[in-house]
C-alpha cells in the first residue's frame, strides 16, 4: 500500500519543558505538515537517554508534559501518529539490524560526532551508545518509510548517514525496501536564549511554552538589547538585537515596522520589550488556555501516546516483517 | 522471587549445521547442567547476524536444525527453557541501555575484538554492530540475572566486561538489580577439525551431528594421524595425533588403553580409525534416531521454540520493567 501523501517523521527528545524556541524551530512547522503530509511524531526517548544516562530522573514526566504542549501547538492526534520511541519495539530491532551493516567508520566520521564529544560540557558522551546516535535515527526514519525528515542544517549529515545506509541495505539484500529519506530544511532560524547564548533550561533563558503571563514580562523585560544604543535618541542596530530578532521569529508580519522605528529612534528598548512580552504571551496562549482548562490530563495523554505506539506498530511491524525476512530472521 | 536453584544461561549461534564439536564442548556439558541449574539455552540469532550478515539467508533454517540436535541431545524443553533471541525483544532493549553506559574504550579493548577484525578472513566485521557484541551478551546475561555462564577460556574477557556494566548500572542508578555473573569454566577441550586446523563446515573437516553412517566412516578415513609414524611397527605419539585427541574426548574410558596400544604399536593408524568411527557413530546414534523417528518435526520445534520465547520473556518483561523504572523510561 502506497500512502497517498508522502510521510513525515520528525521527533523531539524528552529533555526538558519545551520553550518558544521549539515552537518556532519545530512545532508550527509541524502544525503546517499536517495539512499536507502524513505525519509521524516521536517523543524520542531512547535518544533522550543516549545523551542523559547519568540523569534520567525525568524523561517520562517531560515526555508527558512535553505531548501536552505538541497537542497545545495544535499536533493533532487524529490526522498524525504521537507515539513514544520505546514504546514501540521494532525501533531497536532496525537499529541492530542497521548497526549491523554500517561501517564503523561512517559512524566514527559524522561531523557532529565528535563535535559534541568536544563541546558538550559535563557530560560523558564517549560511550557506545551515543556513537550509534545517528544510526538510531536512520531506524526511526526507515521504520516508516518516511521519504521525508524536516531537519535543521546541523542534522543534514545524519540524513546523508541515513541515505548510505539505505543503499547499503539494498546492495546487501537486493531488496528496495526503503526511500532515501530526504531533507525538508525547516525555515525557521535557531533562536537565541534570552541573553543571547543559545537557548537552554540549563541557562535559564528560555520562555517556556508553560510560563505564566507574569513570568514572561519579567523574562522579556530582562532581555539584553542593543549594547551600542545608549540613549533612545541613538539609533538602533536592530539585526544585532536579541528582542528585535524574536520580533521577526513571532510577529513577522509586524517586524519590518518596528524594525524601522527602531532604526530611526521612534521606538525606544524599553516599549519594544513591553510590546514583545505581549507577543510572546499571545503566542503561548494555547498552551496555556490548555492547562487551564484541563484538557490534556495526564491521563488523556497516555491514552493518545498508546494509540498512537499501537497505529505506529501497525506500521513498524509491516516493514519488521520485510527486514527479517531480508536478512534471514524470518 | 529468588530462583530456587543457580541460573544459568548459555547460547549458540545458528550459523551452520552443528558437528561433534558442539557435542563436546558444549551440549553435553549443557545436558548435565539440566540436572542441578535453572538453564536457559538461547539460540543466538542476532549474534549470527553481526557477523553473518553479509550471507545470512540460512540463519533461520539453521536455528531450527540446531535445536532439533539440541533435543536430540538430551537437552529437554520441560526442565530448561529453550528460545530463539530475536523472539524476545526485551534483549535489544537492555543491549540499548547497556550500549548507552558503555564506555566507547572498554568496547574497543576486549581482546577479541581487535583479535577477530584481524583473523576473520572473508568477512567485513569493521561495523558499528560487531563492536557491540560482547555488549549484547551482557545483555543477554543480565535480561535472565544469570548468575553462572558456561564459557570457554577465549569468553573470559566478556565476561568480565559484564561484570563491569553490572557495576557501573549500580553505581549509576543505585539499584542493585543484577548478579555479577561468574563464569563456568567448561572442560571440554577445544576439538580440532579433521584435518587439525579449526573444526568448521567451511573446511569440510567437521563430523556433522545429522551425518549418516557412511558418511562418518568416509570422513575418519581420511583423517591425518601420526605423520611421524610411517610403519605399524613404529611408536606412535597419540598426544600430537588428532585421531587420538578424539578418542580422549568422545569415549574417556577407554582412551588411556588406546593410547597405550598406539605408543606401544600393538594398534595401527587403521584400525584406530576404524574404531573411532564406531565411536562417534555411537555417539550421534541419538540425533539420528530422532531425525528418524521424525519426533522433532520443524513445527514441534518452533513450537517449542515459541513455548520457550513467552517463558524467557516472562522473566524478560520483568527485569525490563526494573531497568526503564531505574533509567526514566517506565
Amino acid at each position: 500500500m502506497t500512502p497517498a501523501r508522502a510521510r513525515v517523521l520528525s521527533g523531539m527528545r524528552p529533555t526538558g519543558a519545551l520553550h518558544v524556541g521549539h515552537l518556532a524551530g519545530a512545532l508550527r512547522n509541524w502544525a503546517a505538515l499536517q495539512e499536507t503530509h502524513d505525519c509521524f511524531f516521536m517523543v524520542a526517548d531512547w535518544h533522550a537517554l543516549m545523551s542523559e544516562y547519568e540523569h534520567p530522573d525525568r524523561l517520562g514526566e517531560f515526555a508527558v508534559s512535553n505531548v501536552t504542549d505538541w497537542l497545545a501547538c495544535g499536533i493533532d492526534p487524529k490526522r498524525s501518529v504521537i507515539f513514544r520511541q520505546s514504546d514501540v519495539p521494532e525501533h531497536l530491532e532496525l537499529y541492530a539490524v542497521l548497526s549491523m551493516i554500517t561501517p564503523l567508520g561512517w559512524v566514527e566520521r559524522v561531523p557532529t560526532y565528535k563535535e559534541q564529544l568536544r563541546e558538550v560540557a559535563g557530560r560523558d558522551l564517549a560511550t557506545y551508545g551515543f556513537l550509534g546516535y545517528p544510526v538510531l535515527q536512520a531506524a526511526d526514519i526507515l521504520l516508516y518509510k518516511a521519504g521525508v525528515v524536516p531537519v535543521g542544517e546541523d542534522q543534514v549529515p545524519h540524513l546523508e548517514l541515513a541515505r548510505e545506509i539505505v543503499r547499503r541495505f539494498k546492495f546487501l539484500y537486493r531488496r528496495d525496501l526503503f526511500p532515501e529519506p530526504q531533507p525538508l530544511l525547516t525555515e525557521a532560524p535557531r533562536l537565541a536564549g534570552t541573553d543571547g547564548r543559545k537557548m537552554s533550561k540549563s541557562y535559564g533563558n528560555t520562555i517556556g511554552l508553560a510560563d505564566d503571563e507574569a513570568t514572561i514580562r519579567a523574562t522579556v523585560q530582562q532581555m539584553v538589547t542593543d549594547t551600542q544604543r545608549i540613549r533612545m535618541t541613538d539609533p538602533g542596530h536592530p539585526e544585532t538585537c536579541f528582542v528585535c530578532q524574536y520580533w521577526k521569529v513571532f510577529a513577522p508580519g509586524r517586524a519590518p515596522q518596528v524594525w524601522e522605528e527602531c532604526r530611526t529612534s521612534q521606538r525606544g528598548c524599553a516599549q519594544n520589550k513591553r510590546e514583545l512580552a505581549d507577543v510572546l504571551i499571545e503566542v503561548t496562549a494555547p498552551m496555556r488556555r490548555a492547562r487551564a482548562a484541563g484538557g490534556y490530563s495526564e491521563a488523556a495523554v497516555r491514552a493518545i501516546l498508546q494509540d498512537g505506539a499501537e497505529r505506529a506498530r501497525a506500521v513498524a511491524r509491516a516493514t519488521m516483517r520485510q527486514v527479517r525476512e531480508a536478512v534471514g530472521l524470518a
